[in-house]
């Protein structure tokens, strides 16, 4: 099947973050692909796939990095296609804030849907309302999901309540 | 023409920056309205609101706010409709850094599209282009649109190649 | 008893940080109730418990909540009982930083009283000071629990008085 | 008339921002004095000031300082009345990183109640919701206080509203 | 022998950071005092120690604490006697910042001597180097101790040249 | 003549700051180039200029940006030639922490060699050692300027102690 | 006279603060010389300079530098005489975290006592408390200097206990 | 053979960061050196060695530190070589910002190559870099390693395409 989300990251050591993307796509029965691609160790190959994204179907591009994460930024200067971009804390990262800004101060003409760090279930959330934004069917999913959500913590909330404190007596 | 694209601010103080977000909006033809909503001073208005704007047509929200800007997240969790979240660098901010991290940094389960510091106008035109994942004469305009920006580059470096440096002489 | 004090935490995650406060509310016989409620993914029912607060005769609420934090600030626009806001270092959090500027730089009309960050211990006792402020009896306890902070501080001295360098000899 | 609220500060160069706490209270008619008193220069006044506050009446204290930002948290460890700090933006402060980080970081048993950066008008209005924790006729003027707020917000909108944006014609 | 240089902090949780200040004063055979004492838990005692520090022959006084730190600017406000400030990354601190700024950002009148984080050992030989301002055999102790610093990295040095590194052969 | 040193910004807004390192690439004598080229509105152009700059005889590279400035490092990506990178403090940027971290975390394999904030004239200076490391007459220039900053300063302390203060008399 | 305290300085821009701390020397008659020397420009009159002062009978370094601030540190490295560290907020410093940093954060064996940032007053200040260690009429003058500064913050007071609000009347 | 490259380093304890420049240069077969000496500790054998290293053939120093960071910035005011700054994020370090800073801010005159957090292996290779500007056999080295390191990211990349997501079937 045409992939809809293409999720690209800067090396496969931020793989276990960036699943996270495709698990909640794969929970929404979007198609998508997964590839690892480098700004700067790749700058040819990352090149040609953003140009191609558009023409091969991809709606969006999640594309998470970390450190001077200039992937979905450089993505994003290559394609017409929406860019989620994922700021990861990883080994080089400077506490994130080094990912963060880098992904997120992009300047005008050139924008990236920065999410938070490490937040790559998100920017797979996001994909998915991105394209639910025509597709009616796939919206009622989102507003399911998130109705789920809430039913979530409405039962903490009642474990919650079965917790006792003894008041002290004085 | 009923608004596809919603732009809220928390307060009308913001307009300046958030106008930016009009102006592209109205480049591109794309009917839009725009709202003062407080998720602190009005939250009734603002859940009314939110819950809505989905049902009246509205695909993309533009929410945005500075301090403990709360109106973007707010209203993520009330649509299924994708939200863009532009940090303001208020009266009250320090430095922008309170708005950026209120926006940026939710919970799983409800994304907000942040963009960068007073980006009004990369707001907008992430807004186009998440229009444009579902409508290719739109897509057309972008891919013109982003052609136009390097055209304006290339003058600029025109003019730059004139300015002449004269060697010191030993 | 009719809960005075009502502590309510975005995520049961948080329970580990909040439940100092049920400790000490506890050990001062002050009633409260406890409850899990997300400003994002059950924004009804916390809008709903806001409201009914005040009228069900709770006098302060605590509230604690970690990363993009607006639980406090929420709770604050839709109650006028005094909101005490709990920074917590959550696992999405960037070193606490995050959750302290989304609880601390609210806008003007809807303060909420933050304390340091993960301190709910403090949030409790500054409940239990509020509280105070119209029960002299209370407030003799506040009084007689800050002579026994300081009696320990006075023992653990003693202790420490009783370690000996020996000098070194030239 | 007996002060109910104390507001201190640290200078009186801090004046023009701690005024505006004084003017809200003012404004729902709560008795109040101002003093000017240092941490670091009168220490003795200071202390004398925070063990009398509660005798004479006092309920609430409202401190505001800059800088290393000693003395909300020095009157909080010589009052069990609840003390809300204001960090202010002074002219020796970085940004005011070190004036909210030296009110809010409290160690346990000594909570101050910090507002967002300059907040004092903030701080007035917790210190009115503060009193009106026993007092019903003061808890409806701050209801009423917060629907004020609300019907400017929705009157700016309606300015808004009538803003005109021309769409380009293609 | 009556204590030339006073250690306090503000928790005996403080002490294995501080302990390394009374190492390093034991070395240089300077008689010394510890104590714990709490600008915000026992202020009482805190205040007539520090108006005490001077009369009993203490020419230098060491203050450790984390968070919000007050003790050394309290200290210093309450008496002539150098105070050296040792921010200590304590559990409830915010890596540190915290700790730093409430120590070093004093107001014009009431320096307060701030070393590195957690830098007790070189608070220590600080206040030695204060000490041997007005006592010749006590500086030749000091230029004795940074020799020897520097015969100890120079012998470092020579370890590090015996590693060998085999050239890759082409 | 060929150009051995080129100096390149993402915007031609930068060009007060960069011309600083023309400047004193200029004093040197050593022929350079200057062109404006974005990462992101001129990514095709960027490419192919950082492809030939090595065959054109380049032997040094100093990029300008701001904001999340990709253009030091995606040079970097796509020549041999050491990439010098200068933050500039735009009006994008948040105080320049932006430009900085997205400039200074390369991954490994792609250094930029970063200079201090706005920091051009350090860039061309610094270019000017790169090209002295094989080029002993440049190498003695360099030694002689380092000479004529210490005798400005020398001066200037001299002019420093014309300045008389008046004791106090008691 | 023969100078007690040094003030030396990165840059004769940075006058404008370090002159207070002449201006306070000066006020308690102690006699001090002024110097501009660079760490990095004049690297050997620098070193040269701090061997000699504590044969000069210098009992007191002060250095003030902004940026990569490097002069009191070096000079400590270099002097068996207490340094005190005055961070700059000069023209290249990123709003003076770069230069408290560079002050504060050194290695152990080399302390650097450090001041606020522009505290150049308060260095003044230390400066003479360190003296007056050993000095009982410099001492007691300290002493005189710390009620004055009381004097004023209690007359400041009185004016402020003038001021005038006027009661809303409902 | 006489080492082109010479790296230094604060403390022995910076080793296991710094050989990581060691090993790369090793890999490109460039002769080198490795010393320890500390700009605080042993400051006359470090102003030594730093104007001596041109005159021994050193071509590109590499100098690594952490906290107050001072070594990079003194080598690189005693010599005319590049000198390439590595921030160490060592144990007295607050996160690596004040080892970033200390390096990065260098004044006009004398500027620092300054690398990412830890970025021993990067400094290694902008060494290399410098060399090859005037080596062509070197410079074709560097474009190699280039490839190959693209070519570790497409294989990774074909791993990752192998992985299988299972879509959930509704």
């Amino acid at each position: 099947m045409q992939p809809k989300v293409s999720i690209i990251m800067g090396s496969t050591s931020d793989m276990p973050i960036m699943e996270q993307a495709a698990k909640i796509l794969n929970e929404f029965c979007i198609p998508f692909e997964i590839n690892a691609l480098s700004a700067h160790r790749t700058p040819h190959q990352a090149g040609e796939f953003a140009r191609g994204a558009h023409e091969r179907g991809v709606r969006v591009i999640i594309a998470g990095a970390g450190g001077a994460a200039h992937l979905p930024g450089v993505m994003a200067s290559l394609t017409p296609v929406p860019v989620i971009g994922v700021p990861v804390r990883s080994v080089i990262s400077i506490d994130g804030w080094d990912s963060i800004l880098s992904i997120l101060q992009m300047p005008p003409g050139t924008p990236v849907a920065t999410v938070g760090l490490d937040a790559a279930q998100n920017a797979g959330l996001l994909a998915i309302q991105i394209l639910a934004a025509g597709d009616d069917a796939l919206m009622k999913k989102v507003v399911e999901y998130k109705e789920g959500l809430a039913k979530k913590i409405v039962q903490a909330n009642q474990e919650l309540s079965k917790i006792k404190f003894e008041y002290k007596t004085n």
